[in-house]
């Protein structure tokens, strides 16, 4: 901003990179690392890059689950270690466009005969979080499906669902999207649906796909219900990096967005960011700058700041594969090292009217991330005043708002794109994926496996084994308080407690009485 | 979930607050605060509680702008300190209850004679925010309409808005929300809607209500253009607490909401909350938490995990609230804090599956707020299994992360609702309102306030007056970089060069030539 500060210019010439193929630019230079840094970081980011060419060639990297980790090879299959594995990619790649195709001519419909003209996807985190980013970013009002999702087990995230669409389900296609198989929410959902379906009269079997593991119990659950069609998952790919298997494929496909674009834009990335050049490889100097900005440790909150309503669901995106991949309590070495970045943000400029206070002025516990949109519309210029677009400024905010941001001593990074689109998003995810790579090996923490996330479905699973016994357990008449009958089954009472209230608000043949205090609460079975 | 650690349920019962009333509960067990921090604390929350006393009594709370901060009188306008204040408050909700009243009876109508079945709220930050996550967590399909939203200044979003519309903007009401009048995306929108209203042969000013100060000026163009109507924005309402203002309240009631209920709700939590004891009033607990979790320093970010589809928006309101409210650079005394606390958070279980692996194994940054929701649907029970329903399993997740969170050493607070309705929404925010302006005491920074939030926007300005002046600057044909314009201008390079990129991605009227660098691009006018 400062005119007198041609050293800024400076900066930015020296860390500026870009990718003409991409249109894609990466400008570090309003991070303040001191100009030995990257020289200083060269030899841990050698190491990283021969741990991911090691990774690309198909070694182990996944030990809990003895499995290679393959994301990069579904958008250049010729990279595959193997050719069966080349032979599965491709032949996956086109059933699906062969069978979206299908779809869009009329030659796979509903029962009655109706094209499929809507799509609900039933899936959690990695099988939903990609397909809701690339479905938000892609889309338009004449794709030739809408998408809905279940991505939750709330009954009544589901009915608001079911209202939603209506009588539409008889034109309706399910795609169930679970790894192994045995994901409860999306169990749940697909049960939900399923029922709902039988109730309005339709089979769904006939309007349902699977996608999964091969041989998962929904697997052969869809194979015995005759569901249209089955696509697998790879086993050497990690739920949050399956956006680019059948997972994000087939509903990208079925919505009508170009498939091969998005492969190819992340193929695009992938060849640039293999190079192991520290100073022109993007994937390198964004985990650098992750590295710099939290010390290695993660100090720093990452918070992602597109400014283009397409890409507000890009942080949420961000959430799952950095965090899973990176929030890890023990290095490689076995060493509690606490690791992870938080990710969180939306969309500027929209997010400068909810907390630029806060990043500006306050707790400077984090670092951000712009993300450039140079295209601003497909239609025609439109000004608001005299020279002046709503893309100016929108683009005006950006820069006024890094500007602000600096002058603070408050870091950021800018990537630029062209536009939003398939090839585009598939870069910039390819970009993150590899990122994220980079980053496990300068913390020396394995990127590719998830031992945490086991402890809370375990505790799920052991109070729905307690709700049960504790319905049996309950007096016909009021009596008992939830310590006393904690004590006959020999459980927690607070435990006890909480999954009777919840079984009162929501069971009529449960009951509770109120009193002063928890404690005193009696409940019994009517 | 051990039972062999009955000091849990111990703490359990004297860390749970409730308000039968609500059928409201706040449990602050899980948060390991020595027994005797209530105690130490209780001096600062004495201050806290008086100078909320004083603040609802009409202070000058806001001294930046002058102003008392009056949100609390909204729901209930007695306690307003005038009676023409509150003569205010309780007409405008009148005219309120009466436009939607008409509205939904066919008396207020389209051009075209049409009832009005759809709105589109144009309006940024706190103008957006609020209408968003009541709209969210409260709409139905019954409802009298639906609504879309102009949160941004994204000229592809606009198009993406006006596409999903099609030709319902004919029954559509657009509401433009703008305190001051002169927020600039919202301007950029409401003329991009206007255009688009005129291009279809609508009269924009028959389809428009303007939601402003009284004499800004918005409400000056909305008067002369014959707008429907027009509803006052009181200067004593800041925007991130202005959603039971015609901000929140005409758009709640014009889809039908009840928002005597939202109100009433958002009232009986002010009347438990407003209680100076400590261990008996919510807010005060919530804000001792966030002191403990974070040391007074906001060292730890705010998780927000409601485990309803329904509140997935609660925590992009809660950023802005907690954010801009408690992100300040200087205290009260002037000194440098640097205060703040970073919130995120999206649903459970979906958020389980994205970065419960870094919450539990990763870096300990962060507390968790859970928020139960005992009603699990207003449909009839469906269990996925014998006994169980889907709900019980949302439950279950919930409890099971909770303890899971617990045993690796990270604390959570839970909050617990019957129900996600209009009453028990007013009565979440108003919780998180009151809890905010405690922290504010406690922490001795102004919440009332925003001064950080002016430079991005004023350097945003610079920046187009700065793209005006480099227009005319270009040559006719290729032969300047952007460093020389730079000198010719008495600018930045780097501003030029970003300004004049952007330019040439979408205006065809100006040039650039493709170089190794961006030094060496040259510009140009055609």
């Amino acid at each position: 901003m400062d005119p007198t500060t041609p050293s800024l210019w400076e900066r930015f010439r020296k860390y500026f990179v870009s990718y003409a193929d991409l249109d894609f630019a990466l400008d570090i230079s309003r991070m303040r690392f001191a100009d030995d840094f990257l020289t200083q970081m060269t030899p841990q980011a050698e190491r990283a890059f021969g741990e991911m060419a090691e990774l690309e060639k198909g070694t182990i990297a996944n030990p809990d689950e003895q499995r290679m980790v393959g994301h990069y090879w579904l958008r250049d299959p010729q990279l595959a270690p193997n050719p069966e594995l080349r032979a599965d990619i491709e032949e996956t790649n086109a059933r699906i466009k062969k069978f979206a195709a299908d779809v869009h001519r009329g030659v796979i419909t509903s029962e009655s005969q109706e094209k499929f003209a809507h799509l609900l996807l039933i899936g959690i985190g990695g099988s939903a979080l990609g397909p809701q980013f690339i479905a938000d970013a892609l889309g338009s009002s004449n794709d030739p499906a809408d998408i809905f999702f279940f991505d939750n087990t709330d009954p009544n995230g589901f009915d608001r669902v079911f209202a939603k669409m209506g009588d539409e389900i008889a034109s309706t296609l399910v795609i169930v999207i679970s790894k192994s198989g045995g994901t409860k929410e999306t169990r749940n959902g697909m049960l939900e649906a399923q029922a709902h379906f039988e109730k309005a009269g339709l089979d769904f079997g006939k309007h349902a796909v699977a996608v999964t593991g091969v041989d998962s119990d929904l697997d052969k659950y869809a194979e015995q219900h005759g569901w249209l069609a089955r696509f697998p998952m790879h086993d050497w790919v990690g739920g949050r990096t399956s956006v680019m298997s059948a997972v994000g494929l087939l509903p990208a496909a079925l919505l009508g967005f170009d498939i091969d674009d998005f492969l190819a834009g992340a193929a695009a990335m992938d060849a640039h960011t293999r190079v192991p050049d520290v100073r022109k490889n993007a994937a390198m100097l964004l985990a650098l700058m992750w590295y710099y900005a939290g010390n290695g440790r993660g100090e720093k909150d990452m918070v992602i700041l597109p400014y283009k309503d397409r890409l507000a669901l890009f942080s949420r995106y961000l959430q799952q594969l950095v965090m899973e991949s990176l929030g890890k309590e023990k290095d490689r070495a076995g060493k509690i090292v606490h690791q992870g970045i938080a990710v969180y943000g939306n969309k500027g400029s929209t997010d400068q009217h909810a907390y630029v206070q806060q990043l500006r002025d306050g707790v400077p516990n984090f670092f951000v991330t712009f993300i450039e949109v140079a295209k601003d519309r497909a239609t025609s210029r439109f000004e608001v005043e005299e020279g002046v677009t709503s893309g100016d400024y929108l683009h005006g905010f950006l820069r006024g708002t890094r500007a602000a941001l600096y002058e603070k001593g408050r870091e950021s990074i800018t990537i630029s794109i062209p536009e939003v689109n398939a090839r585009q998003v598939g870069s910039l995810i390819a970009l993150y994926e590899r990122a994220v790579g980079f980053y496990g090996s300068l913390v020396n923490v394995n990127a590719y496996h998830q031992p945490g996330v086991e402890a809370g479905k375990k505790a799920a699973t052991r109070l729905l084994e307690l709700q049960a016994r504790a319905r049996k357990t309950l007096p016909k008449a009021p009596g008992q308080t939830a310590g006393e009958l904690a004590r006959a089954l020999k459980a927690d009472p607070e435990d006890v407690y909480h999954l009777l209230c919840h079984l009162a608000a929501n069971d009529n043949s449960i009951g509770r009485t109120a009193a002063e205090e928890p404690a005193r609460e009696q409940f019994f079975s009517r």
